[in-house]
């Protein structure tokens, strides 16, 4: 029998994949599963969105341009210029979600053996694409007792070696919910500047930002538009994760370019995502701030009902829809296994996400759990009351 | 400015990207261009798969598995066997595209530095997905003599080092239009058993078969299921290219479960595609056989017409829609560029696919082109036409 890849072998499998077959088994005995491991919101797509596909008028679902539809490409420039961020649409590829936008620009800016320095805790995904292109993976550890700000830049810096290519920041951050301040961001872009670096900021949760707190894209970094990529989506900001569109932007043509030749060979992305994606751009403004409306009461509940757990150390989101919370116990993988195989509240059980998937340095964030909260607030409430009382009677086996 | 990868450097630009520009000044010049160079096949999408969009009623578009929808698979599966090939829905994941399909396989099963051992000409995008996973394509040359048939297998044996790890055939061909036979089948399968090799099969122009000849796929070969993988797609079969829709089939669970934690890395196929291509499983059998007369009497006539151009060599193909067609020149890039930036018949002029970008051998196919045959008869004839007044142009410069 052939052998798989070494590269096969090393790829990660998520967290949260791992407690499937548990959490199929709970499901087959009766139970009732909270769902707070998931980034599947549940909040409806824009009708605009939707009609837009019913209305679709095609005779040959062909092929749109590798770099995506030039229209939904103008139309996406506008998008950012309303957000303060001064593109063209030459400055733009579409991509099959942000998940492809990744994965491309690693290929295209990071050789095996490149090293990229990333803030941690971070998204789980992010250690599949430098698994899947030979990349190294630095972490920088940010802390829960501060929110997981920045750390102090220098903290980077001397992380920096001949191999590192670029720092990666998601912005605001799955899974801490931090947001960086404009003067955190203006550290990375000098960081970036003076130590010949892309600086790379996933950015897809812009507008999820809570408290009257401003969101600074590193496209605005002044002078450094050769270093600076951003990676985004439309699957959080309009409930459509299943249209699998996105789209990296940048001013650096030698990066544009190097991008396409990865895009072209995968020759376009969905055609009927990029109708709703463009549809999608004319969302009343009411939808985003009825949404983040919804999020903020979430995150607030959130907070008050986890601060009624004793023990629990939170670290309070300013952004996405996501919340590292420490727990008073020693190994998260086996407590949310626990919660799946052999607890329940009459019937009903929670499923959380495990943080150790999302730091790559050994032994960190074993006992933090990241809670998103894409439930409605009734839900939400009972669901962090069964946590509650999960753990009562977990610390007490 | 910091520098873009090794990698980025290397990825090939398509053959027919390079031509793009001197398509763009013809048309800005006025000219008409009659396409023989794109794979866009100009016939409907089948009415089941459109309405099934138009009706369908979501209200969250969200993620799909990372493996595709179940209820998708499951149809897959009874289409296999509808086709003699007995798979179940666990033996499939859904990709984006067959691009996508071989991306995530030369990734699951080849490590930089492998080999993949691959009958040229072939599709130009294997070459991309190569470079992109660091692996080396090893060529076993096709003659256009016996329209591109298999080699003697000794060809192939004695290229076997080491480093190889799979044979990789596209049947029918893209660019060639070969259809393997029975025979050639077996010998490789025997082949990638003796040498403890993958198979894999290119497989999506499967109901593209002409003069009732019959295709043999691969996961057919008795005994070798480990080493058994097809890719396949929606995009031709029912001219749905932009759905972005294909799958990976194997009986082989541990590339499954490799190929998967990369389908899981990007979340999920698309969503809308998904939909598009369950309901295209019900395209009626009357579309396949008006599409197949169709696709015959088009490359009858294609033959026909270039056989009245003298000193054409043209390779009869069996299946798909690609001919590939030695024309009495030296170098095709140059003709083909000539073609759009010098020539014109009455303001109408043809793009054509120099060869060479087919080829990994230096040097070979540089006297060849591929013509799709995606345009209506009417044009086709014309289409020809204009190239053979070219051609007589050109060759007396």
């Amino acid at each position: 029998m052939p052998s798989i890849s070494t590269k096969g072998r090393h790829m990660p499998e998520s967290p949260i994949r791992k407690l499937m077959p548990y959490a199929e088994q709970a499901l087959k005995d009766g139970k009732t599963i909270y769902h707070l491991n998931i980034g599947q919101p549940d909040i409806k797509t824009p009708d605009v969105a939707l009609d837009a596909i019913k209305e679709s008028n095609i005779d040959v679902l062909a092929y749109s341009s590798s770099n995506g539809s030039e229209i939904y490409r103008e139309k996406l420039a506008d998008y950012y210029k309303k957000h303060g961020i001064d593109v063209t649409s030459n400055d733009i590829i579409v991509t099959t979600g942000a998940s492809e936008g990744l994965l491309f620009l690693f290929s295209s800016i990071l050789d095996p053996g490149d090293e990229v320095i990333i803030s941690e805790p971070f998204y789980a995904n992010y250690i599949a694409f430098s698994t899947a292109t030979g990349v190294n993976v630095v972490p920088v550890v940010c802390k829960i007792d501060n929110n997981f700000a920045l750390p102090p830049i220098k903290e980077y810096e001397k992380l920096i070696t001949e191999r590192t290519k670029a720092i990666l920041i998601c912005n605001p951050g799955n899974p801490t919910g931090y947001l960086y301040t404009h003067d955190e961001i203006n550290k990375l872009g000098a960081l970036a500047h003076k130590h010949n670096l892309f600086l790379v900021a996933d950015e897809v949760y812009r507008e999820f930002v809570y408290d009257d707190n401003e969101h600074h894209s590193i496209l605005n970094l002044p002078g450094i538009d050769e270093h600076t990529i951003l990676i985004d989506s439309v699957s959080k900001r309009y409930s459509m994760c299943g249209a699998r569109v996105g789209c990296l932007v940048s001013r650096n043509k030698e990066v544009l370019q190097t991008v396409l030749k990865f895009a072209q060979a995968r020759l376009s992305p969905p055609t009927y995502g990029q109708i709703a994606a463009e549809a999608a751009l004319d969302t009343p403004q009411s939808y985003f701030d009825e949404v983040i409306e919804e999020y903020t009461k979430r995150r607030n509940l959130l907070i008050e009902e986890l601060e009624k757990i004793k023990g629990v150390k939170i670290a309070k989101p300013k952004g996405a829809f996501y919340c590292i919370v420490e727990l008073p116990i020693a190994n998260a993988d086996h407590f949310a296994q626990w919660l799946l195989e052999s607890f329940h509240l009459n019937g009903e059980t929670v499923m959380i996400a495990p943080a150790a998937g999302f730091y790559s340095t050994p032994g960190l964030g074993l006992n933090q759990i990241r809670i998103a909260y894409v439930l409605n607030r009734e839900k939400l409430k009972r669901a962090v009351y069964i946590l509650k009382e999960a753990l009562n009677q977990y610390i007490t086996l």
